[in-house]
């Protein structure tokens, strides 16, 4: 990191920040500029809270170099990692770019089942569908829970299908391990710790979404808590983030995709549907993603969005989803990929 | 609601929305415009997933009208709550502005001990300190967990202050609530679903931190989920928003503090440390947030800052906040209140 | 628009809402709900301040209904516009994407004719340079103005290519009309109406570029004055909005592409460069922006980024620019479109 | 600056680093940490567009020091700068708090010449009101322009108080200097680089409105424009900013008076009404804009707000801000200043 003095620091000021980083255990560098003068600080000491040493006297702010994260990054592991998902091991990560479909949320038996077989007939390599639904409000439908697991299971079962799923809870992550191939962690679950540390031991593939509002660097610090806790097997999944615009649920920042590549070695999936937040904004973004170097694509998926008990407005019909993945896949064949 | 159709929709068209709104249990009142119809849909339904109508043909967007909490709203409770904390029982929502104060983390027992002294001698009324730290990095100092809610009641003991700490997680609610006076739910829990249900069962007062980005809708449901499981006594915070202000750790819209106290009935505490993140610019938005009209302020001190082990740059020594509660006071008298 | 009551309001507080919307030109149209009254208000009164009616005792807001612009909307206007420039009247908006190239200043004569040509090998069809730089600094170079100018003309004769350049001032309107084929307003521009009004009279297509956080409306209503004013020929270009992100200088919002697609007929081009900042992210960011639906790129594009005078870390060379050429066109033509 | 390359740079590229750097007439000072390796710049060149290194093969980033600003900065002036206004020279920025009023527009001669009185009678030292209005639909109203200059001047020399009025455009300025007693540059304007120069030259105070999103740099670079011009009496306008929050026409983040204040030595007047957007929040915020250090408030005040042309739902009547003075008053006093 580097300390930068203000203008004027004498020179007991400046040696009382020495002092302090080396309390932290860091070599000082101090470098005396026209204007003011700053200390660059050697050693590799992520976990030290460097802020303290912002309010020492005639400091005006600290500068971090380094990432924060380390297992989670291209400086630790150069070469890509594709994640083999479902019965049919496909590669996350890998050349050919993956279509993932459900609905928000598994309604009932019937209801399920039919969808999946739709999503089947699309190409997709795995199905969504929440079993556990986190709700903003606590009137709203909270999802089947257990049962809901069962007909995700069959529906695995019938159709081959990779099943994907959230978990909201530390006590329910074995469970829906037993019953899922990818574990989802929601967005409003991005920095819930104990969670994040109950699924780095659950044996499974992790579906990471960005959180609301994070950061990059927050993000595969995200990450980095659920491979540190023993699960390598994290992939990263863009589902916009929140600014200002308002024709939007979500506003998607596509270039996070080759970013996060030039950063982790993790594969990226992105969701066009919470992405947006309308149906009709949801092809145009699909298209995109792919362009734009996502690896897999997630996509909210139902045979009658006008009566979907939750997220209705960004659904496709499965006939509307199948009548997209010919230009997904020409896009995909037009940067050396596959579909 | 309100249904906005697009201009030129058929007679069809509106009918198949009118059938979808009473399919939803609602009473319709279409209106038909000079370039545009409206659908004016009647009936208190705060759970239905109105966004499915939103897919419907020639529907442009859906307007919704009620708010979507209840029990936290000035709407069903005209009367202001106030929430008594501590073995003082102190009203925060009452005439009197509370002050609570303490450093980031318990470090160890000499250090927390010290500054809780310190803090009872400026006249605050609670003395806050994390036992179980969410940390960004897991390699962050990560909170002395059980031995610190120890040393936190030992401190309660000693000075008759509240004692506010943070709750993670659903199996540690029970141990929390046996030290601590107020359970403070963090940001980045606050629609952390389960644990909100949790502490809706704990038999003490809340204290929940507005998310990282939570629209003040977001903020109230989170409210409505613990007052809905069981406990009225919630104390909303506000601690800073994510913008793209650099020069803050997160931008403080104490806006919210007046708009909050004219949808709900709940008292609103303002946490100026976190909500800028550089101790300087602390004692100013103190002042502010009071003239505002927060019902208590919550703000980081430790004794030491530039060796804290979390939070450093955030916080006020002890003496630089008994030098700030002079003005504190006068502010609060000016407006009628005290402290 | 809709006037929503608070509950609680007297049949007296919306007769006096009542009687205002009449005094405002509009039809009442009253609603009475089980929590609460609403009044829906027809008729076209765009030019209204509808907001001072939120002032009137007991209510709470208002919610408009019909969009704010009219001659860009495809309520008026429902085939798509094409906008030919330059000698070869390419026509953007059309079938085939078009690509715009170019330093971000002109920086000198000779710089300049070999970009140029460098540009014209790539496949362009415009190429961009600034003479009038509006730069955030005064210390900044501010552009070669007149004399740049002429650079730019003899660049266009020399290549064929449509000049597209930025205008700054009402009172240099006339100068750069006479000299490039697009003038470009920026994005720190877009509500600097007085400008607006003088290109509306200029006689060559406009390039109006979304401001720094502006809402969609707002961009639309920013092309209204110009077309307004009397020039039909409004090009729309996304460049990126400021968000709480910290890896690039303005998120790309790429769902703005179909959005603006659906509510305007005219023509939306993409700015990768200012859009992300970053040379590395630009590449993907085109291949998104084709896939997306815009209708042409604008690139920057320097001889020597590492000397550039402006937006060095955001310019690709011209080789890095050829090389892209081969995806941007193989993902145009996987959406039935060429380049 | 300092340039932070990526881990396993070579050093060839290095080197190429060092080169640039010096190139650029800085000096260079090279760090090699355990990881990576830093290039410190030092002197003082803050118009080079330093980006321009980032492209160099292996670089990581650039991170700046210097604040782009110089005149605007205590590092050049430490001692704080009064700035006097109107007939009465009353000093903004001294130790009284200022307080200025008025409607959105001058909308007729009567309306502004009681609202003038109005206004006098609350204890203001200035009323504003718009001649030139930039209206973000080209179909609102656009002012009275030179007729409301000469209202604006009458209603001066009937109250002594001083006129505050915006002016949109570089051809104007003379005639509202003429008239005006302080020329206000809208939030809209702020980067409308011809139109600061012209005001650098207009030989009157100027009020320089933050930009809707205008970060604090760009806001004391737009202070630089017009003190680097000829006039040094600038006076910092905070009036909110952008943000995801939908209960504010936009967010007023109060922690910009103490950094501005830390930052420069101009004066720092906040506008609590395009503040917040919503009447019913200026009370609060007035208040905690004093509280908060702001040296002086302007503030929407029309007779009739329901029927205002403009703003009306963020205008208080002059009863309202009659009843407000009081305890404004006491908060300023209670900081140890006046009003």
């Amino acid at each position: 990191m580097i300390v930068v003095m203000k203008p004027g620091a004498s020179d007991d000021q400046v040696q009382h920040v020495i002092d302090l980083v080396r309390d932290f255990g860091l070599k000082d560098h101090p470098i005396y500029g026209t204007d003011r003068t700053v200390i660059a600080c050697i050693g590799d000491k992520r976990a030290v809270d460097k802020g303290a040493i912002e309010t020492a006297p005639m400091v005006e702010r600290i500068v971090p170099i380094l990432a924060p994260y380390k297992m989670a990054s291209t400086e630790v592991k150069q070469t890509r990692t594709a994640i083999e998902v479902g019965p049919d091991k496909f590669p996350i990560g890998g050349n050919s770019v993956g279509l993932i479909a459900g609905p928000c949320s598994v309604e009932n038996r019937e209801q399920f089942l039919r969808v999946a077989d739709a999503v089947k007939a699309t190409g997709a390599i795995g199905i969504r569908g929440g079993a556990y639904k986190p709700r903003t409000s606590p009137y709203s439908f909270q999802g089947l829970q257990e049962e809901g697991l069962e007909i995700l299971a069959e529906a695995g079962r019938n159709t081959g299908l990779a099943i994907v799923t959230e978990v909201v809870s530390v006590e329910t992550v074995d469970v829906v391990a037993a019953h899922a191939d990818v574990l989802q962690i929601g967005a409003r679950n991005m920095q819930h710790y104990p969670l994040l540390e109950a699924v780095g031991k659950a044996g499974k593939p992790i579906l990471l979404k960005r959180g609301l509002s994070a950061q990059l660097d927050e993000f595969l610090l995200a990450a980095e808590y659920i491979i540190n806790a023993g699960n390598p097997d994290v992939i990263l999944c863009e589902r916009g983030i929140r600014t200002y615009e308002k024709y939007v649920r979500n506003t998607l920042p596509l270039a996070s995709v080759p970013e996060l590549n030039e950063r982790s070695h993790l594969p990226v999936v992105v969701d066009p549907s919470h992405g947006t937040g309308h149906a009709h904004l949801v092809p145009a973004m699909c298209r995109a993603a792919i362009a734009a170097g996502a690896d897999a694509l997630i996509i909210e998926c139902h045979a009658d969005p006008e009566h979907a008990l939750s997220d209705g407005a960004q659904c496709l019909t499965p006939d509307a989803l199948a009548g997209l993945t010919g230009s997904l896949k020409r896009i995909a064949q037009a940067i050396g990929r596959d579909m």
